[in-house]
Parts: C-alpha cells; structure tokens; sequence
C-alpha cells in the first residue's frame, strides 16, 4: 500500500490534557505490567490505539466490521516520558494533526491520575482510508473530513 | 507447588450482577476483540484477571512488588454465554466462594452494558498465598481470611 | 446459545508431553512475563488458545474468515503447576478427549523447555460448532468429526 | 527521565531481511489478529519488541530481573507496508542504528513467511540505560557498547 510522506510533527509533550478535544479514561489492567512492574512499552500502544478507534467509532462513525473503505494503521510512533502502573486509570487526549488526501494523523497524549500537564507518554498515529478488499489507499470520504476538521 | 482439591462449584451462571459484593466496570479495547469481531476468548481471561487483582489490591491490600508472601493463580475456568464487544465497557462482580487454608476462590460474572442479569461469562479463579522466593504454599495472613470473609 | 453438559474429564496433570498427538511449539514474548518476572495466568490461556487454533486450522481445517459454521469458544479451564518465563519456548501438546453433538473438547498440556514429563500448566478448551450468523449451535460437520476420532 | 535528541534515522524499508545481523522467528497466535483478520497494529509492536528484549537478553546479557541499570524503552515507531496474519510465522531481523552516552537504537524489520526482500513492517526503537531505582538515565556500560557496536 502506497504511503503519503510524513513531515516532521511538531512536539506534543508539552501539550496538556485539556488542550486535546477529545478525551477518554483507559483503567489499566494487570496484565499492563511488565515484570519491571509498570504498564509495559506495547501497553502504551494498546493506550494509543483504544483513543484512536474510540474516536473513530464514536466521532467519525467508521465501522470496520461493515464500511468497505476504512483507516488502516500505517504508522505509529510513541515516546515514553513517564511512567505508568496498574491499578492506575490512564487519560487519554487525541487531536487531529494533518489530514491528507486519504491519511488522518493524530496526536494523542497519556495522562496519569495523578498529573494532568505533563504527559506519561505521547506520540501519534496514522491512519490510511483504504478498500480493504483491494489493500489500496482510497480518498477520504468528505463527511469524515468533516468531522475531522472540527478536531484540528 | 501442591495443590488443594477443588470440589465442584456452584454454578452461578444464574446470579445477576447486583449479588456481587464487589464491582467494577472494564471498558473493552480494539484490541480484544478477534477476528470473529467479539471479545477474544483470552480477552474475558484478562476482564477475570483484572477483578480479580484490583480486588486483591484494594481491597485485600495485596502488594505483589513487596509482600514476601502473595497469592499465585492456581486455576482459572471461563465459560461463554454470550458475546462482547468493543467499544462496550464490561461490569464485572465478584465474590468469595470457597476458603481454604491457603487458597481463595473467587467467582466472577461478566456482564454487557444492557444486560445485569444474564451473564455473558461465568468462571472462577483460584489464588494460593505462596512464598514467592521459594514457590511453596503458604498459610493465608490472618487479616487476608477476615477480610475474604466479607464476601463470602 | 445452549452448552451442553460436562461432565468432569480425567485429570491430564501426570501426561507427558509424548503422549499427545499434536504438538507445537510456541516462544515466549517479553510481553509474557508479568510484575513477578514469569509467564502471566493470561498468557497460559493464550498458549492453550495457539495449539487450539493452530490445530483446528492447520488438522481440521477450519477457517473462520469463509465458514459459516465454525467452532466457538465455550469453556477454557487452566491449572497451574510450574512456572514458565522469557525467552523460553514452550511446548504445547494437544488432544481430543471428548466429542459431542455440536462439541469437541480438547486436553491440552504446556511443557517448559527442560521437562516434557511434567506439565507447566494442564487444561481444557471446548469449542462449539455454532452458526456465526445466527449465534446458534449446529452439528459438527462429519469431515471434521472424523478428522478429531483420529486424535482421541 | 530526560531524553537524548533523535535525529531522522534512514528509512530501512528497502532492507532485506538478510541484511539484518540479528534475526529470529516468531510464530504469530490467533489473537494476534484482529476483526479485519490481519496482525493488530500493536501485535507488530510485540513483534518489534520481542526481537529487541530477545537480543538485550541472550546477547547483550540484559537480565531486568537483576541488573540495577538496565534498558528502559523511550520510543518507539512502526510503520506498517504489509499485512501479516495467523498462523503464519513472522522472521525478524535487528541491527544496532546508532549509540549515544546512554542510549541504543535498534532499527528492525519484520518479514512475512514468504518475502524476505520486501519488509511487512519497519520500525525503530529505542532503549536508553537507567537507574531503575532513581528513574534517571545512567552511562551505557562499556561491555554493552561494544556489544552493540558488532551489529552496527
């Protein structure tokens, strides 16, 4: 699948919770732990990817199990600045970074309980408007640029 | 490690939520559902695990990074009634079953959003304190057993 | 959907590995081990699910992306017995303990890299034939019945 | 934990997979898929960390169990070409990018069972020694450096 060029994003560990538009608490699980008895690095991911898709079920209306042109993660990138443990519950805040013509790239930020300014970790995620039957990259469909627009 | 005979349970795939001592909800992630499009099997494994260790911690007061003596999973049985899906968010219960002189059993029910009567899972869940180093049963402290009692 | 009765099966705790008919093997992942540096009550269940899958896709040829009936989770039951880490691999022995109607039950044994007489963690996994579409059981197609005999 | 400066790294999706000098195979499990039936995104992110804990502990002789100053993750990125999915086994290969004061980055690549030329995924990561205890960055041990730089 053919992948847009990816310019350098601005920095978001500086950004606070309550500048991203759309919000989600993520409780963590036990199995989050790693054996250095915090939520292990690809729990972060996991964190990252439940605000994405929650967004895009709740907000933008995508159903994978039945729209046959849908987002396919094409990249994702988190950095790790802090970190977190179960039986803590993780904020999560996302906001729209760029759109292309098929790409949405977000921007999401990990809060612990406890700090709501500066994040635990944070990163982004990609991701391509596809046919999935074909596995090629489709445009966006206008109503989901849309609502996207309202998340810049 | 030895383990203690475990006679038959009662089934309590009849018990609706509210008969649960001790309560949380989990919401669900992209990532436990299949690629059936419901939750993973091993996903309700972990809903089980996650009430079952945020019980142990908060209100057991276990600390399995400093307690020389903690509880080890022992044995673990699931049995699916109905599905779950993500973006829904689980309310699990729990309760005290059966205490012997080392181990706990827990059961669990896991139920949708719509439904606190009818299950969509059942199973229970053996701890045995054990001494962690030597990986022996142990006796259960006494403020564990106080404590269990309540929720027997 | 409806489950049919089961009645306690033989306990498979004293089998070795060479005694199951099916085996695989399956390397640990980091992500395994939990905050008490060995492989997670999880992940037991998730090595059960491997040579459950494994088997019903590459032996009975199942294949849940096209089938419309296909065999659905119903019962997973795991003991615990010895501990498994990273980076081991683990080595997983499966059989065919009990055909039903509409059922197969599989005993399976997890066998750490060292010892292949005692099991790390013994238990059983039941699917249902089920039609996915109406979330009913449904009789096991004979192909498949015939091709579990062979692995009673 | 402060972080050292990451300038872009060479895009590594034109590497073979025998360009890689450190190479495992890592056999995929059912619930690495998702509902669209491929690899989850974050079981890529498992993948990517498996090869990197596999290659701290057996050759760079990174034991987290013990060693006070060890390697904490502090980025990680993914970008996704290909799909992989269950039951097929996905072969990974590692090279050390680039060494700092206290950081190591390993650039890697994941390749489906039946292409080695072409990556189903690339990605780096980027582990950075620590005091566990203080949670703050500490030098990289000489015998790791040179270690690492044998797979430059």
């Amino acid at each position: 699948m053919a992948r847009e060029q990816a310019p350098a994003l601005a920095d978001n560990r500086d950004v606070p919770l309550s500048a991203y538009p759309f919000r989600i608490e993520i409780p963590t699980r036990f199995g989050d732990n790693d054996m250095l008895g915090h939520a292990n690095n690809v729990a972060f991911n996991r964190f990252i990817e439940t605000v994405v898709t929650k967004f895009q079920m709740t907000e933008a209306k995508v159903d994978w199990a039945v729209d046959p042109v849908a987002p396919v993660a094409i990249e994702t990138l988190c950095r790790f600045h802090r970190s977190l443990s179960f039986p803590e519950t993780v904020r999560a805040g996302l906001r729209v970074a760029r759109l292309g013509r098929s790409s949405v790239t977000f921007q999401v930020g990990l809060f612990s309980e406890s700090d709501d300014q500066r994040p635990a970790a944070t990163g982004h995620f990609i991701h391509v408007y596809s046919d999935l039957r074909a596995e090629t990259s489709a445009p966006m469909p206008d109503e989901k640029r849309t609502l996207y627009e309202k998340f810049l």
